[in-house]
């Protein structure tokens, strides 16, 4: 099986479970208490804040952990929204839903675009339309996604928070889809908070850090025992902090050696698929993306149909991000970009990792070259297209 | 080493361990993905809700999971002060920092007592008061805590909840110390809303239920990809889910098992401090309490002085709830059932597993007598007061 799904979660690096076991076993103290015990465990959870801080230019004492990007995209907007109040914050048309049903209070109302910052067609923020926005007055905080997980367009974050500095807005960024896959360096691109999760990087799924510039204010969502100086209580989720940490570390090793790599497999596969078919489009192809990320339009066929042949042949990719996997809308990031319903609904997304080889590219793109061969000739054998449905 | 901490957090049993593993390793992915492999997880992740359900008497359709108690209490909470408006929530004087801080959304601030209903000397909901409070017409709901995590008193929350329905109050109940240790019927004891944590009963932190009994409403306070039936956004801690499953399956077990053994080892401690030593007092020990939680006065003594000696000495235990170690104050519950600061300072509280065996209490009774024996000697030799200072 070849799973190129790492956009939706990642399998857990060895180095990360070894590294947590023993806090599942033996080292399982509260680190709130006050035996050496505990603190040996409050010493560990620290270490690993200093290991996650390290991979985003960050302090330690600038990161508060959380249950995932979710909390902390949470805890960042509702409290601005709290604080300057609702259509107050400026996201951009290609957030993930995280933000977008955030700045929403809601998981079904979509925001109207006049409170969303558009994309060009490439999927990269309008700058023109960012500066005017931000003139305007009413917008108090902005929320842009670092890499997108739909199609890896990398923004212009230091800019774009320069910009909004320049106005005296507050900047946070979703930065789920970039750590690990590119550089980050909060520090030199100067934003006021951040969201990451630790299953996106091969580390465990129940953790995600928040970055809070040192003397921003974040006040908590979660109240209780003051845990994380007070912004995030609950008792900590250790074993998955330390193999957050640990994830940083390797992390931190796989950005110096095998960025550029994994680039070029990712570029062979498309190229192949380029060479072989006709009517198809790579989404963002001509501006900075992540190394990983290949979201393609295939022109005549559905996404749905070519998975439903992919699956079985052993390649598991998806139709867009898989929290919307059983939403029948075509994906918001698409339809942004410009593409019709159709076109969008005619997309996959391959998400390759580290761990991808030259004979897994080659695999797959004969299987995705032969998907797409097979629902095209359907399509064109007069019985209709071809619907799937969920059973 | 003798863990007597419990109530603080408990070790990952053995099975609960080796049930999480597979979900660490192969059976990594996104259980909102469409392809078989992640409807498999989809598919565990529904079993364990089913058998966490099955622990508290409840359809699997009642329980959300989230990130721990601290996050089910804040949601459930945050949500009804958002409809119902700030002080229109009563909770009780000994409830958890996590309620009492939701409550006052501030993790510093102490509610004022008028909001708060009183307790009796063994720590008891006074149930006049919580009449009078709910025929104020000023209250909309209520929160109280099924067993104290310091004393394990338990209250009757089936008589407190009908008198709260009778005035057409919302309950909440916090029942992270009862699950587990006593038996717990949601259904029969029919609450709104109930939380509950995976840590405190031998499954890994990082994980929590909550209750919503079918027809209530919660609104989210997690918004995002609408997992957890639009409740709890953000991608499920998979492994921490299965785990808690798995720890709900065994408590079941040693609810019918054990639950009269440990009750009768933890008596026989107290027994044997009692017959040893003058001045001290169990608190709550004329009302029912968890079996395991046994929190003591020893008059003359202060509880940091006692763990002082008893740490080295082998046996870990607490004086107070673990998130509140580093805080200076005495413990609220303490002094809501009538003790003085100074009383309130000389309680330890021990709490006991199941795994707790006769050698071990008469080993821990040894060495509390010889090191309350040797406090008081201390303090009697007119040194003063033996203070501990935290580095």
């Amino acid at each position: 099986m070849i799973y190129w799904d790492n956009n939706a979660t990642t399998p857990v690096a060895d180095e990360v479970l070894e590294a947590m076991l023993p806090y599942l076993k033996n080292k399982f103290m509260n680190p709130s208490a006050g035996y050496q015990a505990a603190l040996d465990v409050r010493r560990a959870v620290d270490e690993a804040r200093s290991q996650v801080a390290s991979l985003m230019g960050a302090d330690p004492d600038e990161i508060i952990f959380t249950s995932g990007a979710t909390e902390s995209i949470n805890t960042v907007l509702s409290g601005m929204l709290q604080r300057f109040g609702p259509g107050s914050i400026m996201g951009t048309a290609t957030d993930h839903d995280a933000v977008l049903h955030v700045l929403a209070q809601d998981n079904n109302r979509i925001l109207p675009p006049s409170t969303l910052c558009p994309v060009d067609q490439q999927g990269v923020i309008d700058q023109s339309v960012w500066k005017k926005r931000l003139a305007s007055g009413s917008v108090c905080g902005v929320s842009l996604t670092w890499a997108n997980n739909e199609t890896g367009v990398i923004q212009d974050v230091l800019s774009l928070a320069q910009l909004a500095h320049e106005a005296g807005v507050l900047v946070h960024v979703d930065g789920v889809q970039a750590l690990g896959k590119i550089p980050v360096d909060l520090h030199r691109v100067d934003v006021d908070f951040a969201s990451f999760s630790a299953h996106k990087m091969h580390g465990p799924k129940g953790v995600g850090a928040l970055y809070v510039k040192r003397g921003s204010v974040c006040p908590p969502l979660l109240y209780g025992g003051g845990q994380e100086r007070g912004v995030r209580s609950g008792t900590e989720n250790v074993p998955g902090i330390i193999g957050f940490g640990v994830a940083a570390q390797l992390a931190a090793r796989r950005l110096q050696d095998e960025t550029r790599q994994l680039e070029s497999l990712r570029n062979s596969f498309e190229e192949c698929l380029l060479r072989s078919l006709d009517h198809i489009r790579i989404m963002s192809s001509a501006v900075s993306r992540t190394p990983n990320t290949s979201c393609i339009a295939f022109c005549g066929c559905t996404a749905q149909a070519l998975l439903l042949l992919l699956e079985p042949a052993g390649l598991l990719c998806s139709a867009g991000s898989a929290c919307s996997t059983s939403h029948p809308r075509p994906s918001h990031v698409l339809t942004a970009m410009g593409l019709s319903n159709e076109e969008a609904r005619s997309c996959v997304r391959f998400s390759l990792s580290s761990q991808t080889t030259i004979e897994e590219v080659e695999l797959a793109a004969g299987l995705v070259i032969s998907a797409v061969r097979r629902v095209r000739l359907a399509q064109s054998s007069r019985t209709g297209p071809v619907l799937v449905y969920r059973p």
